[in-house]
């Protein structure tokens, strides 16, 4: 397995394009993806109650197992939107599956930005014979950033391995503004590979992926309106049809886990002014969701996140936000540790000097591993801090 | 039922204090509440299973449901602390309980500050003598500053009514760091009462109180290491024993949830950098539970309360946040209004202009009120908006 330049399109058979359509005010907005022959394909979507209507439609699409492109907006999440914004989406798919000569049902949808206010569906309208025009098997970067909100940098990747004599490729891209642990901002990835699978079996590595990845930086069941993953498989690599969960498919959930986990962590970096990086390590527990559950109630903490931002030596707010979670817990056996630096061992306060954890607290990124002492079962999560950054651009972009 | 001036000690029977003994630099840190007579007493205390020692101690003393005190320390939580913490404050509770001449199991202890340092005991231990000294029937405000810690404002209340003839005094005292929403900053309050009630009496009038007030500003199961709630009755007043659940109980009861209330709220009002005070009523709930579930998501959501900060029409942000809370809702049933201006109406966005919003929105007393369109019932929750004062505030304090 080794990491190769680029994104989506690095990927055999697969072009796509990103325009400025009038959406925003100036930045690129509208994306599109296509895969020269149909793919499989497999997606993960929001579990908010109110989905947003490219979600709809696509969770209706996606049914097919099928897809030949994926249209994208940013600017306007069409989420909230009634009937008129179902129609928008299912209008849009519809104008571009014309363009790529293939069934509506073949096309997703996503969307991401402003909630509530409809669609400007005739600049979208207006732009999709260039958008069409313009794909390109060097269009991932672009693609990359047409969807893009507060973000202030691209997220990009791939890969490439070897598998029945074959080269076979996986490129992602994502968008996600920091927020995602205070809850609820659009999250966005899709990813693309040229591998044979069938759908069944790329369903499964999807969902056991994200549940590994994009799902350990943001809470259960706290997702936004508009959260979608979706995964394209078009066999250009030619290796032989991996129908079974044998190596072939082992091999190809490394490579895509690989991906998903990067994306998920660049977008944490990319955090709405996160000036740390966060890892909640909890070891030690009965069970993985035990241990899930309390590094998310740890990572969800405003008063952890501004303990982190203040670089102040607050690791009671760690103890007490896990104590919180509703798990089973002794203080008299857990340990913790910062950096690596014992601050709690077995209950017995072993830091020296507010001082030596100020230090720790200073560095950039930051790894809390915090062990429970009743098992053997172990989660990661990862996290940003809460600075006044992200007040600012919360308190003041509209979405 | 007519408010009166003053807290705990406007009740009669009832002396209280709050002195300085060098737990923090210079302001009050240790308080005392004494009854004259022995009172019954119930406790509502965290659900946070890493418990404070002072409240594990608390929890044990009260099973008497008897209480002559309650000793009440700022600046140090004794959480956190193990086996050397606990005995800390069982030596406390012993040597106020010599002092007043009493049983220790009489005696009631809570604490709120720094987590995981040990109690300063020996600065404690040597103020005891001028703390009994100090008690006073007109020390309830004393008592009211020595519980605080980054609250601004001292938090009391006390009211009279009538029955059996007999005037009867309720008055409470409260702290709670603005957090609350932001979930774990600690939240105690005491309350006195002359009346003269049974036990069991006691403890179903407090437990349906703090459903109704302190719990609707937290949210079921996210408290801190030592929150705290203890009502004291000494039956002073001398009416005739409420020993069912008549019209005396009655009475008690919505005294009790005045005071209660009204203290919850206060808490919220000088939530760490609050700019807005902002009640959340879902109504057209299936069941109660569901409309507390909906308000507490949408109460407990950084981007909704970002938004309020940042006095921008973000209402899609609401409704974001009901979808997560599990609770099954239709955008086409939805009626959403803020103050009254209504912003979507059974699934039709309503209002026009941003601008009419952002003026909405600008106002210091914001009430959401969210129709589900699913039920009849309704339950309210107050919180406030996320500012940077509260970055500032959680950053830079050590608690």
């Amino acid at each position: 397995m080794k990491e190769i330049s680029g994104g989506i399109t690095s990927v055999k058979g697969i072009k796509a394009t990103g325009i400025h359509c009038g959406i925003k005010k100036s930045k690129s907005d509208l994306a599109l993806i296509v895969s020269e022959p149909m793919a499989v394909a497999s997606g993960v979507f929001t579990t908010n109650k109110l989905k947003a209507a490219p979600v709809i439609v696509s969770m209706e699409h996606i049914k097919s197992g099928r897809c030949k492109g994926i249209i994208v907006n940013s600017g306007n999440a069409n989420a909230c939107t009634g009937r008129g914004g179902y129609k928008d989406s299912k209008e849009i798919v519809k104008l571009i599956a014309k363009e790529l000569k293939t069934s509506p049902k073949s096309i997703l949808i996503a969307s991401t930005g402003k909630i509530g206010t409809p669609l400007p569906i005739d600049k979208i309208k207006k732009s999709i014979p260039l958008l069409v025009k313009s794909l390109s098997s060097s269009g991932g970067k672009k693609a990359a950033e047409a969807i893009l909100t507060t973000d202030t940098m691209i997220k990009e990747r791939a890969i490439e391995y070897n598998y029945d004599n074959k080269a076979i490729r996986i490129g992602g891209i994502a968008k996600g503004s920091g927020m995602i642990f205070p809850k609820m901002a659009t999250m966005l990835s899709f990813i693309t590979t040229d591998v044979s699978i069938k759908d069944e079996l790329l369903k499964k590595a999807l969902k056991r992926s994200v549940d590994k990845s994009f799902n350990m930086i943001s809470v259960d069941g706290d997702t936004s309106t508009n959260d979608t993953v979706i995964c394209m498989a078009n066999g250009c690599a030619g290796n032989k049809l991996i129908d079974r969960a044998g190596r072939g498919f082992k091999l190809f959930q490394e490579a895509l886990d690989f991906i998903t986990l990067h994306l998920a962590k660049r977008i944490v970096r990319d955090g709405e002014g996160a000036t740390k990086f966060i890892e909640v390590k909890v070891q030690g527990a009965r069970s993985k969701r035990d241990a899930k559950r309390v590094a998310s109630f740890i990572a969800n903490s405003n008063l952890v996140k501004t303990a982190f931002f203040g670089e102040q030596a607050n690791w009671g707010r760690i103890l007490s936000a896990a104590g919180n979670a509703g798990v089973d817990l002794d203080f008299g056996s857990i340990s913790l540790y910062l950096n690596g630096y014992k601050v709690v061992e077995r209950g017995i306060v072993s830091y020296k000097e507010d001082t030596d954890l100020i230090e720790v607290m200073k560095k950039k990124e930051i790894k809390i591993l915090l062990n429970l002492g009743k098992g053997d079962k172990e989660e990661s999560v990862w996290t940003t801090d809460l600075s006044h950054e992200y007040i600012k651009i919360n308190a003041e972009y509209i979405s």
